[in-house]
C-alpha cells in the first residue's frame, strides 16, 4: 500500500466521529451523570414465592378489584396519585434553546431527583417527540392516570400557555409549568421581603420586567395578582407598549394591565426613576440604563449563566440584589417552590393549582426567614429545612379554603 | 325528631358508601400496598449547592449540550435507555377483564417492581386513558424518548396484535406485549423440557390450544416457529376450523397453519390422541376430555386462579403436568421470560425483540436445568439466579448474530 492509498479515507463503512473527551472542567458533572441519575425501585424485597404472591399474582388482583369498585382508594394502594410527571418537548431548554426531547432528558431526570429529594415525592420524566400544541395535550391527558400531578418543564413560550391552560381543563389532576408560576413564586416572595426592608408597598412599586418569555409574563402577572399596579415589561425591541406594530397576541394582551402610564423606548428609558428592576431576558443590560432608577432601587438579575447586570455593578445603583446563581447571595431557585408546591397540593387533594395556593407559596417562602432579614438574605437557601414544609402546609390550607 | 325522620337519609350531600373493611384474608395484601409499591429516586443525595450544581443547573448543561450533539452518548448519561415503560389501557387485566387503567395500576406497578428485582432494569407504569388502537400507538410513540422498551401488558385480544405491530413500526425501540411474548416464551422453554423427559420431537407432536386470545394464539405461533407441525386451536364455541362461519379474522387467519388435519367438534374431540393439551382459557376441562390423549401425555393448565384441568386429575392422565400457580410444581411464570429478555435487548443495543432472541430466551431457560430434568421440574423456579443471566445473554448474542 502506497502512502497516498493509505492517505484516502475508507467512506464506504464511515461511522459518525466519536464524541470528544470530556474537559476537564466538566468532569465532575459527567461523572455524577454516568448511568443516568434516577432509579425507580419496588419498595419491597421480592426474595420469595411468599412475596411475590402479595406484590404480584395472585394477591394483587384484590387490590385492583377494590381500586375498581372505590376509585378513592387509589390514594391510599397506589404509588402514582403522589407521583409527579415532569413533562417536555425539549423545545426551550435552560438557556440552551430547542435541543429536543432527549437531549433535555438530563434537565427532566436532575428535576425528577429534586422532587424526590426535597419533598419526598417520586415523579418521572416524559419528555415528547412533538411540538404541536394540541398533540401535546392529548398525549399528556391519556397517560394522566399514571400520574397524581404534572409539571411541564422547559416549554417554549407562547405554546407553553396554552399547552398548561388546555391541559388543566382535560385532566382532574393539578398541573403547573414550572418555568412560569415555579419562577413567579420565588420572585414575588423574594420581593415581598426587598419591600419590607426597602420599607415600599405593592401600590406604589414601579417595576421594569426585562423579557416577555414565560418566566417575565409569569412573574409579571403574579406581581399584578400581588396588587403592584405599575408594571412595564420590554423584549429585546424595547418597551412593550400600544404604539407597537410587531406584537403577537400574548404580548398585546399585556397590554390591558400594562405600562398604563404609556412608556416608549428601550430599557434605559423604562428604568428611569423604577423601583424594580426583574431580568428574564437571557439578555444583559447597561450600567447607565440602571443609574437611572430610583434611590434605594431592588435589582433581580436572574438570568443564567449571565446576569443581566453582574451583581457587582448592580450594588452601585441599588439597595438589594439578586441573581439565579448559588456563588451570590439572594439566589432565585425554583425548587424553593415546586417540592413544596405538589407536596401540598397533593396532602390536600387539590385538582388544580390555583392562584391563592402560588401566593400562598410565596408568602410563606418569604416568611421562613421574616425574623432573619438582611439586604443579602431576602430568600431562604434552598436548603433551608423550614421551606418545604411551610411551602406545603400553606398551598394545602389555601386549597382547603378554597378548592 | 321523629323515629320517621331519622330513618330518612340526608341526600342533599350525599357521599359515595365508604369501601367496606378489608377481609381478613386480604390483609397482608393490602398493607403490601399501602402507599404504592414503587419509587423513584436520586442515585445521589442531593445535599449542598455543590451536588446541586452538578446534578441540575448549572451543570446538568453540559450534558444535555452532548447529548443534542452526540445522541449516542444518551445510553452513557441518561437513566432511560434502560428504563421500561409497562404500558396498559387496562382492558385485559389478569383475569378481571376492562377495569380501566386506574384500577390496573397495581398490577402494572407489581410489574415494575419486578424489572428491577429480577433483572434490575427501572421500569414505570404508563396507564392510558383510551382503548382507541391508534390513539395508543400515537400516545406510546410520542413519549418513546423517554424509555429504552416498552412492555406492552393487560391488553384485549385482537387489539393488542395491531398495538404492537405499529407501535414496533413507530419507534427504535423493543416492544413485547408480554401477555402474548412472555406467556410463549416460557410455555415454549417448558415444553422443550417436557418432550425431552417424554423422548418426543417436534415434529411429531399433537398439541391442542384451549383459547384463542392474546396468550393461546401467540404460543401456537412460537410452537409453530419451533417446528411443531399439528397444532388445533380451540376457543369457547369448540375447535376453530374452516367450517366454522363466526371467525373473527384473527382466528381465521390462524387456519392456513393450524388444524391441517381438519379436526371439527369440541376440545374432547381435539384432545383425542394428542400429545399435548395447553389451556389457557379462562375456563375448565372435563377430565373426560383429557382422559382421551396420548399415554405419556403433556398437560399445562395454565388459568388462573382456576386450572383447566385440576392437576391431581391431570395426574391420572398424563406423564407431565405444569400450571400457572405457585402452590403446585411446574409453575409457568412469565416472570422467567421479561427481565432477561429486556435486560439482554439493552445490553445489544435492540431495536426490537426478533423472533430468534424470542427463541433463544425459551432455550436458555430451559437448558438452565436440563441436567435436572423431572416430571416435576421441567421449568426453573422463578428464584432462580441463573435464569436471567442466562436468557440476557442467549438474548444478546441473537440479535448480535441476527440485528
Amino acid at each position: 500500500m502506497t502512502t497516498e492509498e493509505a492517505a484516502v479515507p475508507d467512506l464506504t463503512d464511515s461511522e459518525p466521529p466519536p464524541p470528544p473527551p470530556i474537559e476537564p472542567e466538566h468532569e465532575a458533572v459527567f461523572a455524577a451523570h454516568e448511568g443516568g441519575k434516577l432509579e425507580v425501585r419496588s419498595k419491597t424485597r421480592i426474595d420469595s414465592a411468599d412475596v411475590l404472591s402479595l406484590v404480584y399474582t395472585p394477591g394483587v388482583a384484590a387490590v385492583s378489584l377494590r381500586i375498581a369498585a372505590y376509585p378513592t382508594e387509589a390514594r391510599k394502594y397506589l404509588s402514582s396519585p403522589r407521583t409527579v410527571a415532569v413533562v417536555s418537548d425539549g423545545t426551550a431548554v435552560l438557556g440552551l434553546g430547542n435541543i429536543g426531547p432527549v437531549a433535555s432528558l438530563p434537565v427532566m431526570e436532575g428535576k425528577a431527583c429534586l422532587f424526590k429529594e426535597f419533598a419526598g415525592l417520586d415523579s418521572f420524566p416524559i419528555v415528547l417527540d412533538t411540538h404541536d400544541v394540541d398533540e401535546i395535550v392529548e398525549t399528556v391527558a391519556r397517560m394522566a392516570p399514571s400520574f397524581g400531578g404534572i409539571n411541564l418543564e422547559d416549554i417554549s413560550a407562547p405554546r407553553c400557555f396554552e399547552i398548561e391552560e388546555k391541559l388543566q381543563a382535560r385532566v382532574g389532576i393539578p398541573v403547573m409549568h414550572d418555568d412560569q408560576h415555579g419562577t413567579a413564586i420565588v420572585v414575588t416572595a423574594a420581593m415581598r421581603n426587598a419591600r419590607r426592608l426597602t420599607g415600599r408597598q405593592e401600590g406604589s412599586l414601579r417595576v421594569v420586567v426585562a423579557g416577555a418569555g414565560a418566566a417575565g409574563i409569569a412573574c409579571a402577572k403574579m406581581l399584578y395578582a400581588h396588587g403592584v399596579a405599575d408594571i412595564v415589561l420590554t423584549d429585546s425591541r424595547g418597551v412593550i407598549h400600544a404604539g407597537r406594530t410587531d406584537l403577537s397576541n400574548v404580548k398585546k394582551s399585556l397590554l390591558s394591565w400594562t405600562n398604563g402610564s404609556g412608556v416608549t423606548g428601550g430599557i434605559e428609558e423604562a428604568l428611569r426613576g423604577a423601583d424594580v428592576f426583574l431580568g428574564l431576558s437571557g439578555g444583559t443590560v447597561s450600567e447607565g440604563a440602571v443609574a437611572g432608577m430610583a434611590d434605594n432601587a431592588i435589582i433581580f438579575s436572574l438570568s443564567n449563566p449571565t446576569p443581566e447586570v453582574h451583581p457587582v455593578v448592580a450594588h452601585r445603583h441599588a439597595a438589594i440584589v439578586a441573581t439565579g446563581r448559588s456563588d451570590f447571595p439572594n439566589q432565585i431557585n425554583n425548587v424553593l417552590a415546586f417540592p413544596g408546591v405538589f407536596k401540598g397540593a397533593f396532602d390536600a387533594g387539590a385538582t388544580s393549582i390555583s392562584e391563592a395556593m402560588k401566593l400562598a407559596a410565596a408568602n410563606a417562602i418569604s416568611d421562613v426567614i421574616r425574623d432573619e432579614l438582611r439586604p443579602d438574605l431576602i430568600i431562604p437557601s434552598p436548603f433551608d429545612p423550614r421551606v418545604v414544609p411551610a411551602v406545603a402546609a400553606a398551598v394545602a390550607a389555601a386549597w382547603r379554603s378554597a378548592p
